[in-house]
This record gives structure tokens, sequence and C-alpha cells, in this order.
């Protein structure tokens, strides 16, 4: 099967955006607390957030991805510094010596916990780092949709295994492909572990998830490089089957108890079948 | 019910540290790379990972954290700013103008998806701030087995409320307490929202995250402090229910198909039963 996951091709395939993102997320909306926080002032002492973006290279980004996901520093910090480091390369200042490092904690899902996919955390936080909350969030939220429909991992990281075009070469075979539905590791590496027929500490598992936060990094810059076009336009805020649940769990339903994009059936089934 | 969810109760009330964290995460044991990732000339040119830390105070963090959820910043930037505030304060560079808001996009579990809960994610990125990879692992695997396990908000933080003890006072009333189960933001928020009778979009339903999200830098604050006295012994690093589930399913099990601590049966229940 061919799979295209480029961001064009994902434009022209997947499901429309759905205006969810105008809802927001917890205290998204909430008052301006008198606490002097500290961005506020930072204009005129430092470098005032959002920190500047210039255009990267996604090949560039794709590749250092999964080469930095065995450095030993796991997928979160993999799929946070190629970013930051390529615009430390381009612009200096404030990015010099930044702690890419405080992100290596998202790996696994947070410690080894299996929550968010530590590749997804990473490549967000390099977004939230040079974009403001709005854009973040809609960006983030088009990332997210994306990781959760895409066949992963790409068939351009794949390539570059075959061709061992990588810095880090640990296995040069083509990876099995699987959309996983979910922004979680546990079940995005579980269904991923049962689908090829591999243990979840295996060789082959790990490189799945090397070329997958690749692709992660490749796929959070084209984003950026849109935005900082102003082509970027959201897509993929949730789920279809969280759209539909949501008309009466969300905000605006009938009971409203839940906030969430997430795939509801691969956890819940079907409540209400028969 | 009286409900004690400080360090030292939680360490004399709960189950024992099982040795698990021992297994790490994804990549933890991949050979390192060639690639000359920063950190290792960082000490040349600039302040090397881990950054400083100095002992916090632990009830300061509480109040900060609450009310920084209400700046408009989200749970995960509430979680995460209060700990780099702090010891800008006490130590000055490097965390002069750090930019805290490169959190926010943790806010929902996510951008809104309902991922790993926000205050976690704020929380662990401080800790791996300025911790080493190792000891990270280990607080922040105790920092959500403590979530996991306690009934929230603190009585601590209901009591700032009663006593109009915060900076930010959006409600003033107790609210109820559960225990979530769940290192999740869908999970958590909406079993507190059907335990309590509360809308998902309630203003008690976002307070008791702003209160949740103080205690969770409470604890953090906590742990890091017992960590720099050399007297921290993990003691949460995993769910009962997915101690038991690994032994199968772990790496070490018959079927070695998954890596997460959390509890299976909240979202499988279980698979087994006749």
């Amino acid at each position: 099967m061919s799979i295209q996951t480029s961001r064009r091709a994902f434009l022209a395939n997947t499901f429309k955006y759905t205006g969810l993102l105008a809802a927001g997320g917890v205290g998204a909306s909430a008052m301006h607390a008198v606490l002097p926080h500290r961005s506020q002032a930072a204009a005129s002492t430092g470098h005032p957030w959002p920190w500047p973006y210039v255009k990267l290279d996604v090949e560039a980004g794709r590749k250092l991805g999964h080469d930095s996901y065995w450095s030993g520093k796991g997928c979160s910090y993999a799929a946070f510094y190629p970013i930051v480091h390529a615009l430390e390369q381009e612009i200096g200042a404030p990015f010099t010596n930044f702690p890419a490092e405080m992100m290596i904690y998202g790996h696994g899902g947070g410690a080894g916990w299996g929550g968010l996919c530590g590749a997804l955390n990473g490549a967000a936080a390099a977004i939230c780092l040079v974009t403001d909350k709005k854009t973040s969030d809609m960006l983030i939220s088009d990332l997210f949709g994306w990781y959760t429909q895409a066949f992963l991992p790409t068939d351009c990281s794949n390539e570059y295994a075959l061709k061992k075009a990588y810095g880090v070469n640990k296995y040069n075979e083509k990876v099995q492909q699987n959309k996983s539905g979910s922004i979680l590791c546990h079940v995005s590496g579980s269904l991923w572990s049962n689908h090829a027929g591999f243990k979840i500490i295996d060789l082959e598992r790990k490189e799945r998830c090397a070329r997958l936060t690749g692709d992660t990094v490749a796929f959070a810059i084209a984003l950026l490089n849109d935005n900082f076009d102003g082509k970027f336009k959201p897509v993929a805020s949730a789920n279809p089957v969280a759209n539909s649940c949501n008309t009466c769990h969300g905000k605006e339903g009938e009971k409203p108890d839940v906030l969430s994009k997430m795939d509801c059936m691969q956890c819940h089934g079907d409540p209400h079948a028969q």
C-alpha cells in the first residue's frame, strides 16, 4: 500500500476541520490574573515569548529526529531537540544552549507511563515555544490529528532506512506501517506491536518509534513553515468518533462531561450499543 | 473524610515501590549516538543541563500554581511556571526570562485533546529541567503515582479557598474530592465531573483543576526538596492493576506487548473475565 503522509497529501485526503478548535482547552477563556507573569516583562530584559522562527528543512528534521531517538534521551527529547537545534543554527540567541533535555521526561508517554506519545509531546513543546497560544493550539491539534490518522512510519522514513541515509543505522529493513488512531503512547505502541508481530521491547518496535519520531518532527516543521508563510489552514482538529460523541458529551451537549478529541470507542467501545 | 495528601502521608499509606522504575522507558538503554547533542558542549559556553535547584517553599508553590491556572495560560503552564519563577527568584540565571509559556500546549491534556493531565505535564517538565534522566524518571513516576491515588483537590487547597488565601478567588467553597486513578486529563476531568455533579465547563470544575494544579506543584516541589536533601525514596511507580497485568504483558512477560503503568482496567475492564 502506497501511503502519502506529507502535509499536502494529508490536507487533500482527510476529513475537514470542524471548528472545534475554537472550543480551546481548560482555562483558555479565563480572565487574566493580576500576577506578574514573567513574559509580560520579558521584552525589556530578554527575549519575549513566543521566540522567533524561520523556515526549517523538513527532511533534515526527519533525519535528526530519527537519529536523536537513539541518543539515549528518548522520543520526546528527540522530537524537541531537532527544532530548537536547527533554530539555534539559523538564529542563534535566544536558542543558544537551550536545555532541550528538559523534554526527556516525555519518553514512553511520560516517564514510561504510557500517556501522551513522547514524540507528540516534544514536538508540541517546540511548536509552543515559537508560536502564541491560539496558533500553537491550532498547529498542535493538526499534528495530533495527523498522527492518529497517518500510517506510520511513513514511506519516506522507511526509504531512508533502506538507503542507509540516517546517521544512526540500527535496522535497515522496512518497518510495518499502521494507523494507531490514538495520541497515547501505550495505544500506539501496543497496536503496532500486535499488528507487526514484534515484542514491545524488540529492536523493530524501537526503530518504528525512532522513524515515527522523525516523521513527527518533519510534520511539525511543515506546519510551522506553513504558518510562517501564512498558508496554514487547520484540518484535523478532532477524531470523527469524538465529534459524534461530543454532540452530547461535549461542552455544548446535553450531558457535558467530556473535554477530549480522542477516539472514544478505542477505550469505551460503543456504550450505547444494544 | 479527612484525607492526607502530603508526601509524608502518601509515603506512609500507599503501596510500596515495586522496582519497575528500573525498567525505564522507550530508548532508555539505547546506545549514545554520535550526534553533537548540545548539552555535552554546554558546560563551556552556557549552563549545562540539568539546571541548578535549591529548596523551594511548598505552600508558595501550591498557591501560585492555583493562581497561575487563572492567568489564561492553562493548567500545564500553571504547573511549570511557579517552579521556574521561584528558581529565578532564588538563583537568577539561567532561569532569568525562561519562556515558561512553552508549556501552555499541555492544557486540557495537550491542546484540549484529553491526553496527559496538563498539571502533570508542566510539573514533570520542571522536574526534568533540574534533574538528570534517572532522577527525573523516579521523581515523575512518584508524582504520577500520587496523582492517581490521591483524593484531589487536597484538604489544604480547599482550606486556602475557604480562607480566601489565594491571590485569585473565583470560588470560595469546598470542592468535592475524588481519586481519578488516571494520569489522563479526560479520565480525571470526566470522573470528577460525574462524581461531583458539575458540567465539565462549570466554574466548579475549572476551580477543581486550579486547586489540583496547585497541589501538583506542591507535590513536585516536595519531591525535588526531598531529592535535594538526599531523602527521596521512590514509592508509587506503577498502579497495582498494571503491575498484575504487566506480569504477562510487560517487557518480561509471555506476551510483551505493553509499556504502561496506567490502570489497565479503567479502559479495558477485565478482558480475561469469564
